[in-house]
């Protein structure tokens, strides 16, 4: 039976007790860790969310009753404990904070009975993900989680202290609004009132934050709530968290450094990591050249070489056809690797496909300087040495080559790198590498559509100098978008926005939207425009994955309470579920019969 | 033609500049407010989110160019300006922070020309709200909406900070999840994955905080989206905002004790007011009985009085028959207000009628004692003076009578003391009158279902000393629940919640749920309850309609950026709206064929 906690009152939390209360009458409360009994003595490691707490229970001292109470304790029985500090009496145990004391019970009360759990709340936890999360108020008691909830919480804290010091607003945003393009599916809301109707739940808060702008508010933020209905990945829900900014009267550089401090500040306080500023930036350009990648991991080196100069002529046929066919040959020195095994090599070449790439030439060059390659057979002497020279190849070092068109050889290299790192173990989880990625293309085409797509976003500012180019060669403008990558992970992005009326429409035409369709959708952002917009630029972290990072976890599900699988469901509280026939007909809606 | 801020850092805000700052030179940069040429010399008005700063352009300062510029100015145009802070040349303003200074305008740059706008940006807007809701973006422009959001920023932000201090974490919970009954309509979610099914969007995070409390967390918090597919009054809306706490190991009096810090916080630090501590307590019976009411307004008195034992004799059919069919004569002393005109008693009488009542008695006394009624021939001289003295009735006062079942009488009345007090103007919006309302009812009886329904909500904890009346006499159970209510508008609720399976599940029995509804609906927490519950308790502020009392406002729309209308619809954006087939297909969904 549970009982009562009337007239006590929790002193309290477990950890918030140390040698300097001894001597002090505590009432703690939590849930049991686990209870033995030794002797005539009742051992309980009381748990709750700051940590660990040894009660002692002699019949001598809390009374038979309660000692008889204390006997029938199990793993995750919630009790309260009214006792004495006292030095611990047997061995100090280093590894708790409050190793050195335990309480004497006095009275006992059990609040609520345990049955035993379907599996053991430890921390990293065996179990599998699945039946965690189905019983997830269960796993979330184990410590690890909790850290990582607390830290989040902590994360979310320091942001907004942050930001509303610097004269930032949070400002609310509509979670039934509109559905608009902007690249993914979007979760609908059937609307009762307007039957046929239907709101849409915000991918981000893009066009009202620009309107606020409008508006006036100057600086805007929200940690906020988005939805897209898309298939998921290991790093994708489909309700995701955004630290959503917005800024006037601002350019490229006042957006960097803000959110320079911000990512200081916040790693600081939350995990006690040091971010020199500033933050080292680089084009989309450069990080393509140099790693293949426009969010490189710059823990490790392993850059690519573009050797495409060197081999042009040279009897290798692979690399000479993909330079006909317009493509580039390049390579990564992994160095010091010239004695990797061919199984790993194959392994290396096999990962490769996965990028579109037709395999990897590889050239080890031995102590004594000889080669062992795939294609020294198809080149002179010469040619061999001036691509090693290209590539500085030393004794010892591996080097290994893609040859197609530029899109998958970057796919393919850039992804290569970070293999070979993570293979050779120089992924230091503890390492914070910070990267900004700047001049970002503006259009991307797009084959399937026969027309250029918004690389970021439709609202998305032309680099002054390349303004021009968007008549005549609109490919190859630039934006002045930006992202913040960490580790070869991009945790934000944003831009500068168009706040032209005519650049905007310009915008609109090159991505194929007649003035109709922008209108449609975009009507009241470009009537908006018409009444005084000032210069604006925005930024939007993705909070789930910068946890993560923080945590040094693998998966964004650990870092968010309630998450979501693959499939989109809960396995908790099972939804998505049936609902009731009357619900759909007050929504005017129906269930397709399934088509085959 | 927008011109471009390169080369330009904005250097202050408008009113961050004083006299402190004559001689620098400075950028500003906003919105015109005004412009006027008055004898060669430009004033231009400068606008930004933290006020006014006036501006002057003379061709010898700024050259013929920017003076040129200067004279196309017009209202919401945006402009960055360089210029040097000077003494006010003219009359200084003392309606204005900037009064006292004005920019000599060097440079000028028109960032965004501007048509006029359909309505004037200004505080207290003529403009009706329709117009003002299509173009929010305008309206958002006015000092005093951007007052209000500001100051809902500022109460976000002091609640956060105060939480955090005090041991709450803030821990999101989903949005996308499973639809339960909590007594209002559910917006509804199709799921594309799982064709048939469909998420719920929260009413409120009640379960998922609860199962937080089982898992350890000991203190959580959000300021949370929630959704109620209802239809709309004035202080309503389709998605609305919570302050929504829990808390473990606490009683009622923790809760209201954190609480009421929390407010005396809030309310010091966002609008400077003292509220002095502790708030008011008062049970929920008493409430009823003094006021007629569970939120009543206390700035003003007119309170409740039981004649029924004073007229349970006399000739007055009205009263006697109510009082024979089980209901009560109650009445309400208008001190001072003897000289009503008939007509306006006549109103107070059809105002009642919208409560239920089919009419209201009343007596004057005159000043020389003599009494004006619409009763007083149904009864004796002796029969008068009784109930005159029972509502200390003096010359001067008019006494209201209403005589129906208690329901009735209390709606009646206590909607009437309001309605006199506001005809009196003693509503002060600045005077703050807080009060707690406990110990509410736990069911409240159901006509239309013939069963019991929860009062709160199915979660919420018997007083103890009632918990055996569950059995016996269900509907005379108390609840371990709390209402915070501020000038007669409840601005938060609450309660203790149960902790024990046994108790919850003889709650559902109460209300009719079979064991196996109770499951289907609420499994995971009745699962959850298995294995160590702390007790635990809760409240939630609707974050909408308290920062509307704070700003004085009388509609939530004018706190919130981007509301809804009554028919749930947004005239800006004009969502809900359709949506193209092909997103319908792949929910697996279809528009019902209308019925007749």
């Amino acid at each position: 039976m549970a009982e009562s906690m009337r007239g006590l009152h929790r002193s309290h939390r477990c950890t918030e007790l140390s040698e300097k209360n001894i001597g002090e009458n505590v009432t703690v409360m939590g849930w049991v860790q686990k209870s033995r009994n030794k002797g005539g003595i009742i051992f309980v490691d009381l748990r709750d969310r700051s940590g660990i707490l040894q009660i002692i229970f002699e019949a001598n001292d809390c009374g038979n009753e309660n000692f008889t109470k204390a006997e029938t304790l199990r793993s995750e029985f919630v009790i309260a404990v009214v006792g004495k500090v006292e030095a611990r009496s047997g061995a100090v145990n280093e590894n708790l904070a409050t190793g050195k004391i335990e309480i004497r019970a006095k009275e006992l009360r059990i609040l609520s009975e345990a049955e035993t759990p379907p599996f053991p709340i430890e921390e990293d936890s065996k179990t599998k993900e699945e039946l965690r999360l189905k019983y997830r108020y269960l796993d979330l008691r184990r410590p690890d989680l909790q850290k990582n909830l607390i830290l989040r919480s902590k994360v979310a804290n320091v942001t907004r202290s942050f930001l509303t010091e610097e004269g930032f607003l949070e400002i609310e945003t509509p979670m039934l609004t509109k559905s608009t393009p902007e690249g993914a599916r979007d979760y609908l809301v059937p609307s009762r009132v307007h039957p046929g109707n239907f709101y849409a739940l915000p991918q981000s808060p893009q066009i009202f934050k620009q309107l606020l702008m409008c508006s006036g508010y100057d600086r805007y933020f929200q940690i906020v709530k988005c939805f897209r209905d898309e298939d998921l990945r290991a790093d994708r829900q489909p309700e995701f968290t955004q630290i959503d900014m917005e800024l006037s009267f601002v350019d490229v550089d006042d957006v960097i450094s803000v959110n320079e401090r911000l990512l200081q500040k916040m790693f600081k306080e939350s995990i006690g990591i040091d971010i020199p500023l500033p933050i080292q930036r680089m084009t989309y350009a450069e990080a393509m050249d140099r790693f293949g990648s426009d969010k490189p991991d710059i823990r490790f080196g392993f850059e690519l070489k573009n050797v495409s100069e060197v081999v042009k002529g040279c009897g290798f046929s692979v690399f000479t056809n993909a330079l006909e066919k317009g493509g580039s040959v390049r390579g990564i020195n992994a160095e010091g690797q010239a004695d990797m095994p061919r199984k790993k090599i194959d392994a290396l070449v096999d990962f490769v496909k996965d990028y579109g790439a037709k395999g990897l030439a590889y050239l080890a060059i031995a102590a004594d300087g000889s080669y062992k390659s795939s294609f020294a057979k198809f080149m002179t002497e010469e040619e061999l040495s001036a691509l090693v020279a290209a590539m500085n190849g030393k004794p010892g070092d591996l080097l290994l080559f893609a040859a197609d068109e530029d899109e998958i050889v970057f796919a393919s290299l850039g992804a290569l790198r970070v293999e070979i790192a993570k293979n050779l173990g120089l992924l230091h989880k503890d390492e914070y590498k910070f990267l900004w990625i700047t001049e970002f293309p503006l259009l991307e085409y797009s084959k399937e559509e026969c027309r250029y797509t918004a690389k970021h976003h439709p609202f998305t500012m032309p680099m002054d100098e390349d303004l021009a180019l968007l008549d005549t060669d609109p490919g190859k403008v630039r934006a002045k978008a930006y992202d913040i990558t960490l580790n070869g992970t991009e945790i934000g992005g944003g831009s500068v926005r168009i706040y032209q009326n005519d650049i905007q429409e310009k915008m609109f035409e090159v991505l194929g939207f007649t003035k109709e369709a922008a209108y449609e959708r975009f009507g009241f952002l470009l009537n908006a425009f018409k009444y005084g917009v000032p210069p604006h630029a925005g930024l939007a972290y993705g909070l789930d994955r910068l946890v993560m990072l923080m945590t040094q976890e693998d998966s964004i599900r650990d870092v968010i309470a309630f998450p979501k699988v693959k499939d989109a469901s809960c396995l908790m509280t099972e939804a998505p579920n049936i609902v009731d026939d009357k619900q759909l007909k007050e929504l005017g809606i129906s269930i397709a019969s399934e088509e085959m």
